[in-house]
């Protein structure tokens, strides 16, 4: 596996491999990797010709009271999985490089990014789209990995695409789940024992909803009491639990698909999200 | 000329262009095209192996109140034009391809787009960012080309062509003039005859600040003053008359180079801008 720091030369590197007639994966992280991220380079290798990944701690899509600077960084160790896993390059700028001295230009994203997440991370969504803006115009992939486990960005990334015209190919993976139901969070390495325990109501409370309309039940106040049954008193803090459009994540009134539940929630200082999609929707 | 209308096709001609090794040079325009957008092509044409000339009225750049629907759009003259100095290819997308239903990904540029125009037309730029963007990445030229006729806009590309990473060398050309001083416009069309003779204190004005600054005088008071004394008695509105920093566009408060002096007014109903560079800048 090559690493790469500057742009310029993770771009031409792309642009050379692009020439030669190589199909190229590109799998965006902040690093601290876990089988969530491996899954998506995994799913890259068996579809392209090249796979590069990028490991870089955006500080433009972290609030100013966020944890930018406690964000793990255990470099080492992603080397160590990424060339387990056989990724060809990994991209690994400097916030210097990426937010030179008077950057200015952001990508806005639009309603998209107004609600769930959105509503308790202001400009969390615009960090998020300008920086992979930035990383598609260096890496120019055929196809881009991301999962799902992070749906809002998912579909801010969807629409970033068309919406800016960029030639990709957005595969949307599933989540990736610890034995327990937790899924799988660069930030889960934030838990203590006991908030580790307690964090499994999080996936819980998602499953009962779940099962909950699989079953029938379509009245969504009853399906939203049954998972806050569960997960209120395990948790410190209920930001949100949604049941949204799993496309456009417009709140529903009505159960209906494709219909996704929604959750952010604070274990401890810890703030967890999870989903799960009802419908035929990815 | 090739006419090519639908954004993916032109995305591919370009693309195939540029894989048999051709240099591209690109003329983003609104169309209603005169001498000015003629020298941006003629340019171009120097410099590359092959022209593209967009020309889409994009309607995100106009404010509610402005003149979107009788903006001129004289299609055959402006096809004539551009076969008479052998463009290539003539981009002309329509707005429905470009801004598709649920469009909301906009690129939002910083305090470059603030001051002078940017604030007598809040969003204007925003419009400008997003559509050049859009164009850049069908037409990923090696060069494009735009006039300092429309400083802050040269400005605002720039700033975007740097901050998200296009590879795209921005080619900022001089003001093409009338006999009399008055910049080509597209919008000089609106002026009836005595509006015509009295758009002429624009750029008169300027030049007398130019010619003060040259012979010594360095009071951005007087030389203000100076022009105004030319401009506002001939003028129906003087919306600024700046004197900035040529490159960042900052207000200055003392006179130093690069300078600009900027101007927007109003003759009649017809909004005309106007700029001199006092640096060596350009």
């Amino acid at each position: 596996m090559k690493l790469v720091r500057k742009p310029d030369a993770f771009r031409k590197i792309m642009e050379e491999e692009r020439r030669k007639g190589r199909s190229l994966g590109f799998v965006p992280t902040m690093g601290a990797l876990h089988e969530g991220h491996l899954s998506l380079v995994r799913a890259a290798k068996k579809e392209n010709d090249r796979v590069a990944v990028s490991i870089f701690v955006n500080p433009a899509q972290f609030g100013p009271k966020e944890d930018l600077s406690k964000y793990p960084r255990p470099v080492a160790r992603d080397r160590r999985l990424l060339e387990k896993v056989k990724a060809d390059y990994l991209f690994m700028p400097s916030a210097r490089d990426m937010y030179p001295e008077g950057f200015q230009t952001y990508v806005d994203p639009g309603p998209i990014a107004e609600g769930l997440c959105g509503k308790y991370r202001p400009g969390h969504f615009r960090g998020v789209a300008t920086v992979v803006a930035k990383l598609f115009q260096a890496a120019r992939p055929h196809r881009a990995y991301f999962g799902i486990k992070d749906l809002q960005q998912c579909r801010v990334v969807a629409q970033l695409i068309r919406d800016l015209d960029f030639d990709i190919r957005l595969r949307v993976m599933p989540i990736v789940r610890e034995p327990d139901g937790l899924a799988m969070s660069s930030r889960n390495a934030y838990l203590g024992t006991r908030d580790r325990e307690r964090a499994r109501a999080v996936s819980q409370a998602l499953f009962l909803a779940r099962k909950k309309f699989a079953e029938g039940e379509r009245n969504l106040s009853r399906l939203r009491r049954a998972a806050l049954d569960i997960l209120a008193p395990q948790v410190d803090r209920v930001q949100y639990l949604e049941f949204v459009d799993a496309e456009t994540l417009e709140p529903l009134r009505k159960a209906r698909l494709p219909m996704a539940a929604a959750v952010a929630c604070y274990v401890g200082k810890t703030r967890l999200i999870d989903n799960v999609i009802m419908g035929p929707s990815k």
